[in-house]
């Protein structure tokens, strides 16, 4: 294993200790448990929106932290999920005073640990819980399907929702709309490492990819050999929409994303594919985002999400957005 | 080789359409030669900034046309100098009023092709050639410096500066100074591979780092033996202020750039112990960029760079800027 990093036990720490250095105008970092919000709090009579999860998917979801997105995320350590005291700790720092959204990704770990601690809280709360993944129904870590890189759609959305006035019922039910709207699917060309592993978390030959991949590098549909992206994308998109269904003329948002380790150059080339694809289909790709954004630390691989969206839906993904990882 | 491709031949076309399909609010990409253009033009009566080099180190330079930053980029092949004709019809396309400014890195070919455009074109016309990298004196493309990530730096601040009415004599006095106040060093844990070879352009054992690398794999200082985060950051910048000799107090762009295949929660790690060491040697972080800018496709690695920056340089930093990269 070669990383970028000192001690094994303290990477999440140091690199915590970075973000919050690097981006002290947006954020506030706090160690003791370890959670990142908002600087400057929570606007009052806004809903407060809390994310989290295992660490190693930068920047989901710390660098979502920000004006028109959430108000505090909890990074567990890498691909381990956040405790109910982090989550806790958080929800409670924000004063809060129109409620608390949590926003949690479809895995065992996070559903149970975000259920105690909103159990814990009381107050006005809800959670939204993201499954966007359509590659597998159950998986390693998860019952049902798993909750990738569509969370970020999600949390944008909804943020702008909660920046606008929307209150915790509307909020609840706009991330479940988005949610139950958005279908994602990965691959992997690569296995990543965890840093307390030391190794491969799992073995691909020189020429396989596993198709439908998990962010933790939990298995897909298929091991397959390699194919061009073009093959890749055609498969990723028919199974996306064979869960979505899209109405041709539907307007889409399309999100690229890489899994860490991929150039970006690869994930343009990836775009027009997969914009070609929706073209041939008759769907409008009216918003695109490509880039790393639900990563799974050094794996090389994408993932496709698509994003059927209302005009609502749209306007909220154009409000303003000031995060160290995305903003406009 | 696994990548996210078609055809070998087809790599820098397809990732272009993507790029202009995805930003085409930002952008317009021409195939025939091959540019990027600012969509809407360039102002009439600002000086127009182009730029480009080979491929492979995206967003660079593509990543960073639009308003405030650059006003064409010239994609060549992987790793190979755009030539003259592209450069020519790019900086012809812009209908330039005030003159047009050429940002360059240092590298042989891209240096006597731009020199031929510039020639070609006539008119008002200046070159600023980036050379912040301090790893080496000469090296496999280059005499004297290499031109890495401290161009964004340089491309910024210039942008910023033609964008408020800085006239072409002004921006090319201040790309010189931003440049010769920049001083950039890479580091590598594994090669990257050029898709028309591949296979990686060098080879680096389980253990062992490239301390200097360049963006092309050129290689550095030494080969050694795989070190913590905080040595590597440590040697990086000894050599980055050896080479600058900033002043205690002096204010500072810190900028911590992956090469493409470092996850982002290492860049952060690699930020911290940089930004502790500017601090322990009275260094003032007035600025902080953490990302993956100007890359060496997927290699796994990162550069530093610091920016010694006046008031004017930190003014002109913060002014809005529009682009698929950068954008505040």
């Amino acid at each position: 294993m070669k990383k970028l990093i000192n001690k094994v036990d303290d990477v999440l720490t140091e690199s915590l200790l970075g973000f919050g250095a690097a981006h002290g105008d947006l954020v506030s970092v706090t160690l003791e448990p370890k959670f990142v919000t908002r600087a400057g709090g929570t606007p009052k009579g806004k809903v407060a929106l809390v994310s989290g999860g295992g660490s190693g998917h930068e920047p989901l979801h710390a660098g979502f932290v920000g004006k028109g997105m959430l108000d505090a995320a909890c990074p567990g350590e890498v691909f381990t999920s956040p405790t109910p005291d982090q989550m806790l700790a958080a929800a409670e720092s924000l004063g809060a005073t129109a409620g608390i959204l949590f926003i949690v990704k479809n895995y065992a770990g996070d559903i149970m640990n975000f259920e105690m601690a909103a159990e814990m809280l009381g107050g006005d709360h809800a959670t939204v819980v993201t499954n966007d993944d359509v590659a597998v129904e159950d998986s390693l870590y998860t019952q049902g399907r798993r909750g990738v890189a569509g969370t970020v759609v999600v949390e944008k959305v909804v943020g702008a929702a909660a920046e606008a006035g929307a209150d915790l019922a509307v909020c609840k039910v706009l991330g479940d709309r988005v949610n139950a709207a958005t279908g994602s699917m990965g691959i992997a060309l690569t296995s990543c490492t965890v840093p307390a592993a030391g190794k491969p978390t799992f073995d691909l030959g020189a020429d396989e990819m596993e198709m439908g991949v998990g962010i933790h590098g939990e298995p897909g549909r298929r091991r397959v050999k390699m194919m061009t992206a073009e093959a890749i994308v055609a498969e990723m998109f028919q199974a996306i929409t064979s869960s979505l269904k899209p109405k041709s003329g539907e307007p889409v948002i399309l999100l690229v994303n890489g899994m860490g380790g991929t150039p970006l150059m690869e994930l343009y080339l990836v775009y027009n594919a997969a914009r070609r694809l929706c073209e041939d289909r008759g769907l409008k790709v009216a918003r695109s985002l490509v880039g790393n954004f639900c990563t799974s630390l050094d794996m090389a691989g994408c993932s496709l999400s698509i994003t059927k969206a209302d005009d609502e839906m749209l306007n909220l993904w154009d409000a303003p957005v000031h995060t160290a990882a995305l903003r406009w």
